[in-house]
């Protein structure tokens, strides 16, 4: 019973956090049709600072980190992602009136990483003075490139597949051809490495990936601390305040678009965030058996696996998959996976409190 | 003599301050016919900033305020909002060439309240090392919907009787109906509480005031402290001068306007911000009396009813009295009558120095 | 040798300077391809803010410098400006393909200010803790007035001679007319006033300059140190990794534009940068030999020649010379000239230290 007090008491307290605060009022300010508005730059740039500050002190402690510590937890990362977008994939396929490619996109998004989620997480832990790995932004390529190249990758592999079908039952269809495929499908069978190539160099071309792999790079190469630590810092505890509050209007407004499509949606929204979360806590469990990887460490890359990308996942999706539905991917992701992986930090941190301590 | 002299030098101090600098600058470079421009997002922001400051310090206080002290000056608010669009709106119907709509929606603009002008003078009272209530913010809304709410309903209740007059004349016209008419009017005497509902939800819905009750709400129920001191308080002084610039070139551009219309605006626009001041500051006198209402709250009381709303007005006048002639109200609200109450404030200041003493 | 490793050493501790890793950092990321962008009303506010805290410092300097020390250095400014005009011009007229009001128009980009180099040479020097005088801001409008008002006007006088030409010829064209002749042209030799003070008007409405003129302006005549100290200074220093971020995409999204026109430009564009520093150098010794003139100085006087002008000098050359192709003069002076000069600023630091010592 004491278990349970203290988790409903770190519960309570978290939703007076003002990044929680901020997502839910954000929600109630939509639910009552006030007319309030973030411009988009406005948005782009807080994101972009985001993405920066992420990058720029993961660069940073990457340098002073040592491989193995490095490896275990980037691994785990690269296996979250793969096995949400494997799992995810099948499971909705299974679902009556969800194509094959709708499913593959809806789970490659939640597979894929939300940086606001991750910096939410982030403050919530500085707020409470919870250490964790400085090297985390690090991770967050990892797991984001290995869901998204894996969702692209299956749903063209069962498109060849049906294609093939198709030839050998007389009604060819045309390539898609968008760009993507470095070389020809290699038959519908084995792995096309040309493929998974221009996947990976799309998404790295994508406005999150680059702007945390500069983060990354000038933290790694440059000395950025002075102005990581006046700058980035400082600002980016309170831009994630607006963020937040953009985030919970938008989550609300994609919320309706969940109505036209099919209710599988609403109920692998509501449940996925949670098990990618524990999922994606327990990779954290075994690095921390492994290599240490501190409690903080696996409430993030817990955070990770159970949030659903917003910013780069959703253009991805719509240029690799064109034939899928946004208002089905977009809507379970945005509009439900990401505000339930952010109301669900304070049961990660209560979580790790009580399998490891802080 | 030494009271003259001691205005005076109050006066000159108060004009080097950056505030009203930047406004001054802001209408010099208007003048001179300079093409700098702040992009609109960035405006947006720095207002939806201010307004959830404003907010996020009145929520906090109002936690730690007793009910006596702050119902005594929410109540002159509410009397002051409603006193000036009554007034106001009677002195300029009698004007010739001044409809009874344009009347209203130009009184209403003046009763309702700038959160820029606010904001102005907390800043300049901040500089000065003055106390006032940390509330104060949660007075903007009752005074700014006592105003519009006024003003939309007189305009609409002398609508529904010449309406009456004239369907007794024979000349029917169409109710115009733009979603404000909660139920029918009620007979053309007597309130209408169908339609004050309906003007105070869709007053609470405009972005400038659902940002300030979301900056109260979080202040009241959760612990937003941390991230007010670092950040809404420091960055807020700074971009408050970005706003000023822009109110001050803006200010340039409306008065343009104000060539186009009766005179009568403009002897308005003038005297307006002096005497809702002096009305402002007589009802905070009285709550300083009765409640120890401070001198700095008194200041900003007066400078509220000084101020003419410049975010959330001009769109809800728009949108619920479309036959007023926006030129008339926007321009003797924005072009005359902000600058005026802008500069105005340090005579309030001095004049509460010398009624009160800080 | 122990000098050149001295050099060899300052250099590449420069380059780990968070101000030039964003600059080449963006320029990589245009060149991979990236989809990153800035959305463009932020970079238009980080400009705002720059020349404000440039002007600001500077009008605060003003007020305290003593006029020897001032006009010294102000007339070197317009000297360097006058010089790269009129040799640049010369230069690049020689060159077979290059129109008159071409090369006018690259000298003069070439010759004015660009407030984002300024910036980023004065926050290097204040990484290293290197003095300069603060009224360095001042000395901008005066070597970027110089200079645009020269290569607009020497680019009308050979206009009109041409057509003087033409008309004795008896083909007579029609004066271009765009508002900047205050007189009629006074022959096609002696200096026209009107003209002058036409085109000196006009650059001083530009956004750039008029920022500029209001920061200096409220530096000099209001009080806004604090705000100055604890919002422009701080925030400044962050806000310009960002705008470095822009330059570098900029810059290497206009290196494409390079390719249609004349290699000429790519040599000048390469190597006026470092000459017109050199010359800003040369004048900026004399200044301190005869005025005492810091160290620091001399190198934002080299930096302001080195640097072309981006932000209000291609709008400018447009309005006055719109016969003249953007293509050449903005891709040499944003796509080469903005980064060599940025890139050489550790050269000048360097140089500074050799010959007069920190």
């Amino acid at each position: 019973m004491d278990v349970i007090a203290d988790i409903a008491a770190t519960l309570i307290a978290q939703f007076q956090k003002p990044t929680l605060a901020f997502l839910m009022g954000g929600m109630l300010l939509a639910a009552l049709g006030s007319k309030l508005e973030v411009p988009a730059p406005i948005y782009k740039f807080i994101v972009l600072l985001l993405l920066l500050k992420v990058g720029l002190g993961a660069g940073i402690s990457v340098r002073s980190a040592d491989a193995v510590s490095l490896a275990i937890p980037a691994l785990c990362a690269v296996a979250v992602g793969v096995l949400i977008v494997v799992f995810g994939g099948k499971i909705l396929s299974m679902w009556q009136g969800i194509s094959r490619s709708d499913a593959m996109a809806t789970a490659g998004l939640f597979g894929a990483v939300s940086a606001s989620t991750l910096a939410a997480g982030m403050a919530m832990l500085d707020a409470e003075g919870i250490y964790y790995e400085g090297f985390i932004g690090a991770l967050y390529p990892f797991m984001d490139v290995a869901a998204l190249v894996t969702a692209i990758f299956l749903a063209r592999m069962s498109e060849a597949r049906a294609d093939a079908v198709n030839i050998q039952g007389g009604t060819a269809t045309l390539s898609s051809g968008d760009g993507f495929s470095g070389g020809g499908f290699s038959g519908g069978s084995g792995f096309d490495f040309g493929m998974a190539k221009g996947i990976i160099t799309d998404t790295m071309k994508s406005p999150a990936i680059s702007a945390l792999l500069l983060g990354i790079g000038i933290g790694l190469l440059a000395r950025p601390e002075a102005i990581y630590e006046s700058f980035y810092e400082p600002l980016f505890r309170g831009l994630l305040s607006i963020l937040m509050l953009i985030m919970g209007m938008e989550a609300w407004s994609r919320l309706s678009e969940l109505k036209k499509v099919a209710h599988a949606y609403l109920i692998y929204a509501l449940a996925a965030p949670i098990l990618h979360g524990l999922l994606g806590f327990g990779f954290g469990m075994i690095a921390h058996h492994l290599t240490g990887f501190s409690a903080g460490g696996v409430v993030l890359l817990a955070l990770m696996a159970a949030s659903s990308s917003d910013i780069s996942g959703p253009p991805t999706m719509r240029a690799a998959l064109p034939e899928a539905n946004p208002s089905a991917y977009i809507g379970a992701s945005t509009g439900l996976g990401t505000p339930v992986a952010i109301l669900s930090i304070p049961m990660f941190i209560a979580l790790a409190d009580w399998l490891i301590g802080f």
